[in-house]
């Protein structure tokens, strides 16, 4: 299949751009970057909202068609092109990698989302220990969840067994967020593992938010 | 296909799982639930950690393996029973269906869940206020991206279109809560239609709050 044109809407540190940039390498698919500054609120035009209402990053555009929502967006990109998988086969084994996926975006990242940080308070510091309360009891569940499944005989380097799937597409971002929030990740041990693992892979280095070209540390 | 032994853990007032019961009930599959009172806390309780570390429901049995978190649910349903579909066929619809769930999964409920109300504040006036605005925000965003589909050529009575989908499955829910947090739905006619669609289908009635057997009004 030759590759639809794509073109991703991105920004260094937003953690949903991140998982996409992650499921993008992975499938190694190339992409153009379009950066959207939210320090600055660059996405709330109008422009920006007729792709998504919501006016949140990140937003692919497939030849031209916008599609939102980052776990939309890897199920979209797991279905059109499954040459390189990031799901496991078997029913139930796909469930469980969906309810890391699902922890990671419904559970942490939305508690942690700039929008709803500058509803909690204008102080910062208040601000940061919201964040690191739901980000460590987000990794305290995917800890617990990650030893489950060990008990069902599915361990191994990454978030789920020992194949790179998109469950590790959503716990590093997240992972990374615990680090910019002041959660130590050494009381996780096996999220700690996983996310080790996969900063070891070719197609997530060049996700990182340090090595995008909108950086700003 | 025999089907196998469901135990669904549920709550009546919990809107995830409210969006588990309409998907069982479009697939015409018959559960036995348990009833999990998150007023007093039964979620806590260790018997209940160890199949959600997380301490959320709803939780599914499937011949004694837990499932969790409702999209990975609700995906393991349309795979293992496919025969009433609650997916459109063609990746493109398939991928708008799963904004829109996560549009209610992730960019709402979150912020009116129940520990992060607690956290909030111990005011009840303010959880209300605060769950209010972030419905609010998301029904808007949602009528706007209802908008866009229908430029797109998908309109009719439901959440997509005019076949009921896992889409008007995560609608619903939010758009009860909606009511409950005082969020006029007059004001975003796609969705308070789609919601009226939805609740006069017969596999969503007996799902309904109002008709669980352990609704306390």
């Amino acid at each position: 299949m030759s590759q639809p044109q794509l073109t991703l809407y991105t920004y260094w540190r937003s953690s949903c751009s991140y998982r996409v940039r992650i499921a993008l390498g992975a499938k190694r698919l190339a992409y153009t970057p379009v950066y959207v500054n939210l320090a600055t609120g660059e996405q709330r035009a109008d422009s920006f909202r007729e792709k998504n209402p919501m006016g949140y990053i990140p937003c692919l555009m497939v030849d031209g068609e916008p599609l939102i929502e980052s776990v939309a967006i890897c199920e979209y990109l797991e279905e059109r092109f499954p040459e390189t998988p990031l799901m496991p086969k078997g029913i139930e084994h796909r469930a469980r990698v969906r309810s890391i996926m699902e922890l990671m975006n419904a559970g942490v990242q939305p508690l942690q989302n700039l929008n709803v940080l500058e509803k909690v308070s204008d102080d910062q510091a208040k601000r940061k220990e919201w964040a690191a309360h739901f980000n460590a009891k987000g990794m305290a569940a995917l800890e617990g969840l990650m030893e489950l499944h060990a008990k069902k005989g599915v361990e191994g380097r990454y978030a789920y067994g020992d194949t790179f799937t998109l469950a590790d597409a959503f716990l590093v971002p997240q992972a990374y967020s615990a680090n910019r929030f002041g959660v130590d990740l050494a009381r996780f041990p096996r999220v700690a593992r996983a996310y080790a693992s996969a900063l070891e892979c070719e197609w997530v280095k060049p996700a990182i938010p340090e090595n995008q070209p909108d950086y700003k540390g």
